[in-house]
């Protein structure tokens, strides 16, 4: 009898430390993560399908859902509104699925809040000073974009306290085998995996 | 900054269900998994030094320590009585080990209740057969034998839903890599493992 239930997974940590690649390749690798689609007021673009890139709302529907306590997270990003549905989180679950949120620490604040059983990582940088490296490796950054990263940086890192696990990404391969032991031993939790022992 | 703080690793499990070889394997592998040395009212062996294979106790003196709480768990086996020391355990943990304990799901139900924080870990058969075919294939134990491990095996089984994670054992390969996956994920848990970000 397989009874896994999905959990859901919350990494964060501050921009420039290898997050968005980090998601990539746990995703490329492992069928059971999976994204949630959001909910946005942003106006759906040409190729956009409701329900598979977004659900698309009205602001009234949106702030409807909001105070209906419907989001695990909510963020206004440049004047328009996203937000992380519970009911598309707990669905995927069900049905065993790892439902992976990759936000910041505001946002992560929020699902530790409401889903205090989530599974949290921060991606934690060796060092200021290699954050700022990598931020101004990236070269698409002007100075002032990145003075003001490394001053949020500084504020996400200071959040780092509230997470359930940290890895340093300072070498790649190794920040990946963690997350990755990370994700296969939360998958062995009792709570999540619970197999019956036959007779036979 | 290295704060890494050590974690009590339980690893329990029927007899036949390999724990003695999984064990084995991790502890080769990894110089942070360290035993601790048990105290005992068996009488010393000649080759066996006070502190380093046991530290012998009268039967006064044990019975003092039960009394104190100074056991992680303790258990009678053949009339000889064994314990483990939570200072030794502590001692161990302080200085960054992570202190295994193999033992039967009545020691560990005691270990669960006076240190809740430790890592639990069952290891489960894949099924009664296979169990019972491990346990007639040692070629070394009687059919009563048997029958006796199979009886406390079911005993032991129908505690499973106490532990933190569980494991089966049909492959040793894989059983094998979730345990160090559960133990490298647990080294990174925020509680044992939260550097400083260095300005430089």
């Amino acid at each position: 009898m397989d009874n896994r239930k999905g959990m859901l997974l919350v990494i964060s940590g501050p921009s420039g430390v290898g997050k968005g690649e980090m998601v990539k390749a746990i995703m490329a690798e492992d069928d059971s993560l999976v994204f949630s689609v959001s909910a946005t007021t942003r106006a759906r673009r040409d190729y956009e399908q409701e329900g598979v890139h977004y659900y698309f709302k009205t602001m009234e529907e949106y702030k409807r859902l909001v105070s209906e306590d419907a989001f695990v997270e909510y963020a206004e990003v440049y004047g328009n509104h996203y937000g992380t549905l519970k009911s598309e989180v707990y669905q995927r679950m069900e049905k065993g699925q790892n439902v992976v949120l990759d936000i910041d620490s505001q946002g992560a604040m929020m699902v530790l809040e409401k889903m205090p059983e989530c599974v949290s990582i921060f991606l934690l940088p060796p060092s200021y000073k290699e954050l700022r490296r990598r931020l101004e490796g990236r070269g698409t950054e002007s100075a002032e974009t990145v003075e003001g990263r490394m001053a949020k940086a500084a504020r996400e890192i200071s959040r780092k306290d509230r997470y359930e696990y940290i890895v340093v990404n300072d070498n790649f391969d190794e920040a990946l085998s963690q997350v990755r032991a990370i994700i296969a031993a939360e998958k062995h939790k009792r709570t999540r995996f619970n197999p019956d022992v036959p007779q036979e």
